[in-house]
């Protein structure tokens, strides 16, 4: 398309990992493996492995639908401090699948860690004995239809043969790959940064809303590091900069059952130990992993279903935090607001509406709201000079920013999200014609 | 669209008035009128004026936006036992205008009220002074922009002139079209009824189109009825009957700053008094306003923007009537539902989807989702036999039925909504082009 994503994407601490294209290449104690399990009829990538050999911390955050797939039912079972694999297939959610599709997991679970004990025998000085409970699975894809746990069981042993100890750019974009839907690109980002003195990694990918039959858009998100990090410093830290990030986004307002954003630490690096997030020595590490999951989450709605348009809702000077966050979601998910945009319309009666509609309480004479640079109102009036061609010529861009300033308090709110373009109906409505 | 609307609209009571054409006619004590005030630029009609020339007693809902409109602040503001006019302008939302959208609403009432003063002396044997803060208005159309006052104070001479003492179903179709925005089609509706032994009519118009979410009021509806009721028990009436009726649809989860259901009883009907909503002489017209309502509620959703769906959600034996709400509007505003009924798809996947996302607390084993007649999960499972083509046949039908029974509890609520098509998007990309 054309667009240049640089300004969008790039990271503002490392300048060396600018732009849309990160060069990830090896992680201490991270293996991979993707395979096709022919889960779709053409043969592409859909089953992936991340292997731990020798364990890795971890904190996840689950979807927060109440019916949940069987997968997470799984992972949130499971209570070991180390896992050693995350295993992700596409094509299918394993949601509403019941009991065998519980049970699905479970034989897949003891299986894999079956055949990494043989593994580790084979491969390590000393070899431990993985268990099933130490197995994480992501599923996205199809709800409601029989998990192919057959298909799957029988690509286990390639996927395992296929593990690569050492990774670069290439198995890194396979993996990403291997459990898109309909994304239409592969989600990447890194960052380095330091933990005291030692320098650490921290990579992630993501897949986003896309869609297959029974169509669901799912976020999966998983990011690695080699630092050594526990597991409860892992949670705050996944936690508190998921908030600002992939609980930032929206593309259409839909929660799937199968979203999780995991961080798994391998503990290569030879960091100082870590005790609180208070801690001074991890805020360079907080920062970037906010820059990571922030890269990622802003890829997942720039790939939004039939989006034309990167939208950033920046909502000032609120109450609290949360109003600017229901302000922001209100205009982010409102299909008169998305629609307008779509059309290149800058209808700022629209935004007036969904601020109302949010039901917090503001103080009209203090409202002011810009588009880009901008201003359209302050304190509560249309400014006078506005000209609308000159905004009409601001929403021609592909990136469009609108900032609401609500002057009556100190907490802010960003949110992002994308238009609602003809495309989208026709990825979801015409789909079987 | 040669689509049949028999069904869908016609009154359970008065099989007289079956079927999308109900014929209005003459309701004592209301007189019409309509004329351009070329608000729009095509001369076709925009404001209407009913007029009660022995005064109504009346009682009104309003948008539950945080950000209202010029007209609706206006009409909170008097407190007149009886209005004589309700004035109702398209094109123009008069909101986000200021002290001057204000002030333009107290100049016409001043305006009006004179006018309508002097007809009085005219036109009755026994004149009254008519204050301006008996004009109540309804405003609807584009945020933000200068109300038109000049243009429409220059027509209200003309307006008033042309008012018919005695209506027919012409001029009640006029005043429905001359309140249009978007809308295809006018919306009328009608009920007779008893109160003891005098048979009251009641007459609704309603606009919908585009912002038409619950939450109160929702978008034009004004009901006029020659029954003797007082303020009190018509405000009661009012809120009771919206619940399920103007509450229970919505088109994309929007809300207007303009929202606005009035009724207006003008007295003249020579029923017995009543002094409570649980007096059992009201019973039959209750009833048959609630049939007014929902008639013309149902005409919103089927004529909102793009809709080629009607959709009816059953949400049934829940732990709260809210819970039932809670989880029909969920699945009622779900893009990614209202796109695959659009493509004809029962994407049962999605109404799970909506279930989960909803936070309701359900017991999956006791779930069961019904497309039409054709049951697909039966306590929490998929049903054996369930065919997909037999499914996607009934999706061809326009009118879709969607029932969920959780089977926890004694509540149910049913929502209605319509599909999401291409032609929405293109709709309001290009409103103001």
């Amino acid at each position: 398309m054309g667009i240049n994503f640089k300004n969008l994407f790039s990271s503002q601490k490392n300048k060396s990992t600018m732009g849309d294209y990160q060069n990830l290449d090896h992680i201490d104690g991270v293996a991979i493996s993707t395979v096709s399990a022919n889960l779709y009829s053409n043969s592409r990538d859909d089953l992936v492995i991340f292997y731990f050999r020798d364990g890795a911390n971890h904190a996840s955050a689950y979807t927060q639908s109440t019916i949940v797939s069987e997968n997470i039912k799984w992972n949130k079972n499971q209570r070991n401090e180390k896992v050693y694999s995350l295993v992700v297939n596409t094509r299918n959610a394993n949601a509403f699948t019941g009991v065998k599709g519980y049970q699905s997991m479970q034989k897949l679970a003891e299986l894999i860690s079956l055949k990494l004990t043989e593994k580790q025998k084979e491969d390590d000085n000393n070899p431990i004995t993985i268990l099933s409970e130490q197995i994480l699975f992501g599923c996205t894809g199809t709800i409601g239809e029989t998990f192919p746990y057959e298909k799957i069981k029988k690509n286990i042993p390639k996927l395992l043969d296929q593990i690569k100890y050492t990774q670069n750019k290439f198995i890194w974009t396979k993996a990403a790959l291997g459990m898109m839907t309909t994304d239409t690109k592969p989600k990447l980002a890194m960052e380095e940064c330091f933990i005291g003195s030692s320098k650490v990694k921290i990579y992630g990918i993501a897949k986003g809303s896309g869609m297959i039959q029974p169509n669901m858009a799912t976020t999966l998100c998983y990011i690695f590091t080699d630092a050594k990090i526990p597991n409860d410093i892992l949670k705050k830290l996944l936690l508190k900069n998921i908030s600002n990030t992939f609980n930032a986004i929206t593309c259409d307002s839909d929660t799937s059952t199968n979203d999780m954003v995991s961080i798994f630490a391998t503990n290569k690096a030879n960091n100082q130990k870590i005790n609180s997030i208070s801690d001074k020595k991890i805020f360079d590490f907080d920062k970037s992993l906010n820059q990571v999951l922030l890269n990622l989450a802003k890829r997942v709605v720039a790939d939004g279903e039939g989006a034309s348009k990167f939208i950033t809702i920046n909502v000032k000077n609120c109450h609290s935090e949360k109003d600017a966050r229901t302000i922001g979601f209100s205009i982010a998910n409102s299909p008169l607001v998305k629609t307008a945009i779509a059309g290149e319309d800058p209808n700022w009666g629209r935004i007036v509406m969904a601020i109302g509609k949010s039901g917090i309480e503001i103080d009209l004479t203090k409202l002011s709201i810009k588009f880009g640079e901008h201003k359209i109102v302050a304190n509560g009036k249309l400014i006078e000079k506005y000209d609308e061609s000159i905004v009409g010529d601001y929403m021609k861009n592909y990136a469009i920013e609108i900032e609401v300033e609500l002057g009556i308090g100190k907490k802010s709110f960003t949110t992002y999200t994308m238009d609602f373009t003809k495309k989208y109906i026709e990825i979801n409505a015409d789909y079987r014609s």
